[in-house]
Protein backbone atom coordinates (compact mmCIF):
# COMPACT_ATOMS: atom_id res chain seq x y z
CA UNK A 1 0.00 0.00 0.00
CA UNK A 2 2.83 2.41 0.99
CA UNK A 3 4.73 1.75 -2.29
CA UNK A 4 1.75 2.25 -4.53
CA UNK A 5 1.31 5.70 -2.60
CA UNK A 6 4.99 6.68 -3.62
CA UNK A 7 4.48 5.32 -7.07
CA UNK A 8 0.88 7.80 -7.21
CA UNK A 9 3.16 10.46 -5.53
CA UNK A 10 6.22 10.73 -7.91
CA UNK A 11 3.42 9.84 -10.97
CA UNK A 12 1.67 12.75 -9.77
CA UNK A 13 4.99 15.08 -9.89
CA UNK A 14 6.14 13.69 -13.52
CA UNK A 15 2.44 14.66 -14.17
CA UNK A 16 2.13 17.75 -13.21
CA UNK A 17 6.02 19.01 -14.18
CA UNK A 18 4.88 17.28 -17.86
CA UNK A 19 1.89 19.54 -17.99
CA UNK A 20 3.39 22.72 -16.95
CA UNK A 21 6.55 22.19 -18.98
CA UNK A 22 4.13 21.56 -22.40
CA UNK A 23 2.16 25.25 -21.85
CA UNK A 24 5.21 27.06 -21.86
CA UNK A 25 6.04 24.88 -25.18
CA UNK A 26 2.97 25.18 -26.77
CA UNK A 27 2.79 28.93 -25.92
CA UNK A 28 6.06 29.37 -27.89
CA UNK A 29 4.88 26.83 -30.59
CA UNK A 30 1.93 29.35 -30.91
CA UNK A 31 4.09 31.92 -31.39
CA UNK A 32 5.89 30.55 -33.19
CA UNK A 33 3.04 29.91 -35.86
CA UNK A 34 1.69 33.33 -35.15
CA UNK A 35 5.56 34.69 -37.10
CA UNK A 36 4.56 32.29 -39.59
CA UNK A 37 1.10 33.47 -40.41
CA UNK A 38 1.95 36.82 -40.38
CA UNK A 39 4.49 36.67 -42.46
CA UNK A 40 2.68 35.04 -44.84
CA UNK A 41 0.41 38.23 -44.72
CA UNK A 42 -2.23 36.19 -43.16
CA UNK A 43 -3.94 37.61 -40.36
CA UNK A 44 -6.71 36.00 -39.39
CA UNK A 45 -4.44 32.88 -39.21
CA UNK A 46 -1.84 35.17 -36.65
CA UNK A 47 -5.42 36.16 -35.07
CA UNK A 48 -6.58 32.32 -34.41
CA UNK A 49 -4.26 32.24 -31.13
CA UNK A 50 -6.32 35.46 -29.42
CA UNK A 51 -9.31 34.43 -27.44
CA UNK A 52 -12.37 34.56 -29.63
CA UNK A 53 -14.14 36.64 -26.91
CA UNK A 54 -15.62 40.30 -26.25
CA UNK A 55 -13.84 40.31 -22.93
CA UNK A 56 -10.14 39.62 -25.04
CA UNK A 57 -8.48 42.93 -24.14
CA UNK A 58 -5.81 44.74 -26.56
CA UNK A 59 -3.57 47.61 -25.15
CA UNK A 60 -1.38 49.43 -27.75
CA UNK A 61 -0.37 53.20 -28.34
CA UNK A 62 -4.01 53.66 -28.58
CA UNK A 63 -5.50 53.12 -25.81
CA UNK A 64 -7.54 49.53 -24.75
CA UNK A 65 -9.39 47.90 -27.71
CA UNK A 66 -11.99 45.12 -26.25
CA UNK A 67 -12.82 42.08 -28.33
CA UNK A 68 -11.44 39.76 -30.80
CA UNK A 69 -13.61 41.00 -33.67
CA UNK A 70 -12.25 44.74 -33.28
CA UNK A 71 -9.00 43.86 -32.41
CA UNK A 72 -9.18 41.89 -35.67
CA UNK A 73 -10.56 45.27 -37.61
CA UNK A 74 -8.08 46.99 -36.00
CA UNK A 75 -4.83 44.81 -37.46
CA UNK A 76 -6.49 44.89 -40.83
CA UNK A 77 -7.01 48.70 -40.94
CA UNK A 78 -3.20 49.05 -39.78
CA UNK A 79 -1.81 46.31 -41.73
CA UNK A 80 -3.50 46.54 -44.74
CA UNK A 81 -0.93 44.20 -47.32
CA UNK A 82 2.39 42.87 -47.02
CA UNK A 83 4.35 45.64 -47.46
CA UNK A 84 3.01 47.38 -44.59
CA UNK A 85 2.98 43.81 -42.77
CA UNK A 86 6.55 43.48 -43.25
CA UNK A 87 8.49 40.82 -41.60
CA UNK A 88 7.56 39.85 -38.18
CA UNK A 89 10.49 38.31 -35.73
CA UNK A 90 9.35 37.66 -31.98
CA UNK A 91 11.99 37.80 -29.25
CA UNK A 92 11.21 35.85 -26.24
CA UNK A 93 12.26 37.52 -22.60
CA UNK A 94 10.27 35.88 -20.10
CA UNK A 95 7.55 32.61 -20.40
CA UNK A 96 6.17 32.18 -16.83
CA UNK A 97 3.99 29.19 -15.80
CA UNK A 98 1.86 31.59 -13.27
CA UNK A 99 -0.38 28.28 -12.91
CA UNK A 100 -1.97 25.13 -15.00
CA UNK A 101 -4.56 27.60 -16.97
CA UNK A 102 -2.21 30.86 -17.15
CA UNK A 103 1.33 31.47 -18.80
CA UNK A 104 3.08 35.02 -18.39
CA UNK A 105 5.18 36.33 -21.45
CA UNK A 106 7.36 39.00 -21.95
CA UNK A 107 8.99 39.80 -25.07
CA UNK A 108 10.30 41.88 -28.18
CA UNK A 109 8.60 42.12 -31.69
CA UNK A 110 9.95 43.95 -34.93
CA UNK A 111 8.69 44.37 -38.21
CA UNK A 112 11.45 44.29 -40.61
CA UNK A 113 10.23 46.52 -43.65
CA UNK A 114 10.97 50.29 -45.25
CA UNK A 115 10.49 51.56 -41.83
CA UNK A 116 11.12 49.64 -39.32
CA UNK A 117 8.53 48.94 -36.42
CA UNK A 118 9.39 47.69 -33.13
CA UNK A 119 8.78 47.47 -29.35
CA UNK A 120 7.56 45.21 -26.41
CA UNK A 121 5.17 43.57 -25.49
CA UNK A 122 3.64 41.52 -22.30
CA UNK A 123 0.68 38.67 -23.26
CA UNK A 124 -1.53 36.96 -21.24
CA UNK A 125 -2.52 33.35 -22.32
CA UNK A 126 -4.87 30.87 -20.57
CA UNK A 127 -5.68 27.58 -21.27
CA UNK A 128 -9.56 27.48 -22.46
CA UNK A 129 -11.16 24.71 -23.33
CA UNK A 130 -7.75 23.01 -23.27
CA UNK A 131 -6.07 25.59 -25.66
CA UNK A 132 -3.91 28.23 -25.39
CA UNK A 133 -4.83 31.20 -25.90
CA UNK A 134 -3.81 35.02 -25.75
CA UNK A 135 -6.81 36.91 -23.37
CA UNK A 136 -4.62 39.83 -22.83
CA UNK A 137 -1.93 41.49 -25.33
CA UNK A 138 0.19 44.99 -24.05
CA UNK A 139 2.32 46.13 -27.01
CA UNK A 140 4.02 49.18 -27.02
CA UNK B 1 -15.29 10.10 9.49
CA UNK B 2 -16.91 11.02 6.50
CA UNK B 3 -18.65 14.02 8.40
CA UNK B 4 -15.28 14.65 9.48
CA UNK B 5 -13.87 14.55 5.52
CA UNK B 6 -16.92 16.87 4.41
CA UNK B 7 -16.06 19.22 6.88
CA UNK B 8 -12.78 19.27 6.10
CA UNK B 9 -13.56 19.90 2.63
CA UNK B 10 -15.63 22.31 2.83
CA UNK B 11 -13.21 24.34 5.19
CA UNK B 12 -10.47 23.97 2.68
CA UNK B 13 -12.89 25.26 -0.01
CA UNK B 14 -13.94 28.59 1.78
CA UNK B 15 -9.61 28.53 3.47
CA UNK B 16 -8.86 28.71 -0.72
CA UNK B 17 -11.98 31.62 -1.28
CA UNK B 18 -10.80 33.61 1.34
CA UNK B 19 -7.17 33.75 0.40
CA UNK B 20 -7.98 34.17 -3.30
CA UNK B 21 -10.39 37.39 -1.84
CA UNK B 22 -8.15 38.36 -0.11
CA UNK B 23 -5.15 38.80 -2.68
CA UNK B 24 -6.93 40.66 -4.77
CA UNK B 25 -8.35 42.87 -1.88
CA UNK B 26 -4.49 43.45 -0.57
CA UNK B 27 -3.38 44.42 -4.24
CA UNK B 28 -6.09 46.90 -4.88
CA UNK B 29 -5.36 48.06 -1.35
CA UNK B 30 -1.52 48.45 -2.03
CA UNK B 31 -2.73 50.95 -5.48
CA UNK B 32 -4.63 52.62 -3.12
CA UNK B 33 -1.49 53.13 -1.11
CA UNK B 34 0.79 53.26 -3.86
CA UNK B 35 -1.55 56.67 -5.08
CA UNK B 36 -1.30 58.54 -1.56
CA UNK B 37 2.52 57.76 -1.83
CA UNK B 38 2.71 59.57 -4.74
CA UNK B 39 0.77 62.56 -4.24
CA UNK B 40 2.37 63.18 -1.19
CA UNK B 41 5.52 63.19 -3.52
CA UNK B 42 7.09 59.98 -1.89
CA UNK B 43 8.13 58.03 -4.98
CA UNK B 44 10.23 55.67 -2.56
CA UNK B 45 6.97 54.68 -0.69
CA UNK B 46 5.30 54.12 -3.91
CA UNK B 47 8.09 52.00 -4.87
CA UNK B 48 8.04 49.63 -1.91
CA UNK B 49 5.32 47.67 -3.68
CA UNK B 50 7.73 47.03 -6.02
CA UNK B 51 9.51 43.72 -6.01
CA UNK B 52 13.08 44.79 -4.75
CA UNK B 53 15.05 42.58 -6.85
CA UNK B 54 17.30 43.09 -9.90
CA UNK B 55 14.92 40.81 -12.20
CA UNK B 56 12.06 43.63 -11.66
CA UNK B 57 10.78 44.32 -15.24
CA UNK B 58 9.09 47.54 -15.78
CA UNK B 59 8.64 48.36 -19.60
CA UNK B 60 7.34 51.73 -20.68
CA UNK B 61 7.78 53.97 -23.65
CA UNK B 62 11.61 53.69 -23.41
CA UNK B 63 11.71 49.91 -23.69
CA UNK B 64 12.66 48.10 -20.69
CA UNK B 65 13.98 48.69 -17.66
CA UNK B 66 15.51 46.04 -15.37
CA UNK B 67 15.68 45.73 -11.51
CA UNK B 68 14.08 47.84 -8.46
CA UNK B 69 17.11 50.38 -8.13
CA UNK B 70 16.67 51.63 -12.40
CA UNK B 71 13.08 52.01 -11.76
CA UNK B 72 13.50 54.14 -8.87
CA UNK B 73 16.06 55.91 -10.44
CA UNK B 74 14.07 56.57 -13.43
CA UNK B 75 11.05 57.63 -11.17
CA UNK B 76 13.14 60.08 -9.59
CA UNK B 77 14.44 61.60 -12.96
CA UNK B 78 11.29 61.88 -14.74
CA UNK B 79 9.43 63.67 -11.67
CA UNK B 80 11.89 65.42 -9.80
CA UNK B 81 9.52 67.23 -7.93
CA UNK B 82 5.13 67.16 -6.62
CA UNK B 83 4.53 69.47 -9.77
CA UNK B 84 6.11 67.39 -12.04
CA UNK B 85 4.56 64.07 -10.43
CA UNK B 86 1.05 65.82 -10.58
CA UNK B 87 -1.95 63.81 -8.54
CA UNK B 88 -2.03 60.40 -9.63
CA UNK B 89 -5.24 58.55 -10.12
CA UNK B 90 -5.64 55.10 -10.97
CA UNK B 91 -8.90 53.54 -12.63
CA UNK B 92 -8.90 49.55 -12.48
CA UNK B 93 -10.34 47.68 -15.47
CA UNK B 94 -9.84 44.15 -14.44
CA UNK B 95 -8.08 42.23 -10.88
CA UNK B 96 -8.06 38.50 -11.54
CA UNK B 97 -6.22 36.33 -9.42
CA UNK B 98 -4.29 33.60 -11.81
CA UNK B 99 -2.95 31.13 -8.80
CA UNK B 100 -2.25 31.63 -4.88
CA UNK B 101 0.74 33.88 -5.95
CA UNK B 102 -0.27 35.65 -8.90
CA UNK B 103 -2.42 38.61 -9.78
CA UNK B 104 -3.22 40.08 -13.12
CA UNK B 105 -4.18 44.09 -12.89
CA UNK B 106 -5.04 46.24 -15.67
CA UNK B 107 -5.92 49.64 -15.20
CA UNK B 108 -5.71 53.21 -16.81
CA UNK B 109 -3.43 55.65 -14.99
CA UNK B 110 -3.96 59.73 -15.02
CA UNK B 111 -1.41 61.96 -13.79
CA UNK B 112 -3.52 65.33 -13.56
CA UNK B 113 -1.35 68.80 -13.62
CA UNK B 114 -0.85 71.31 -15.93
CA UNK B 115 0.66 69.24 -19.05
CA UNK B 116 -2.13 66.03 -17.65
CA UNK B 117 -0.68 62.59 -18.65
CA UNK B 118 -1.99 59.11 -18.72
CA UNK B 119 -2.30 55.76 -19.90
CA UNK B 120 -3.09 51.83 -19.66
CA UNK B 121 -1.33 49.38 -17.63
CA UNK B 122 -1.15 45.72 -16.82
CA UNK B 123 0.56 44.71 -13.73
CA UNK B 124 1.70 41.08 -12.62
CA UNK B 125 1.92 40.94 -8.94
CA UNK B 126 3.67 38.02 -6.98
CA UNK B 127 2.75 36.64 -3.80
CA UNK B 128 6.88 36.63 -2.07
CA UNK B 129 7.72 35.43 0.91
CA UNK B 130 3.77 36.67 2.24
CA UNK B 131 4.12 39.70 0.48
CA UNK B 132 2.05 40.88 -2.85
CA UNK B 133 4.46 42.65 -4.83
CA UNK B 134 4.53 44.07 -8.13
CA UNK B 135 7.23 41.46 -10.20
CA UNK B 136 6.54 43.29 -13.72
CA UNK B 137 4.64 46.88 -14.86
CA UNK B 138 4.02 47.67 -18.33
CA UNK B 139 2.93 50.93 -18.76
CA UNK B 140 2.11 52.48 -21.82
Amino acid sequence: MKTLFVILFYFNLIFISAQTSNGVETVLNNMNAQEQFWNKGDIPGFMQYYWKSDSLKFIGGKGITYGWQKTLDNYLKVYPDKIKMGILKFTIIEATQLSETSIYVVGEWELQKEKPAGGHFTLLWRKIKGEWLIVSDHTS
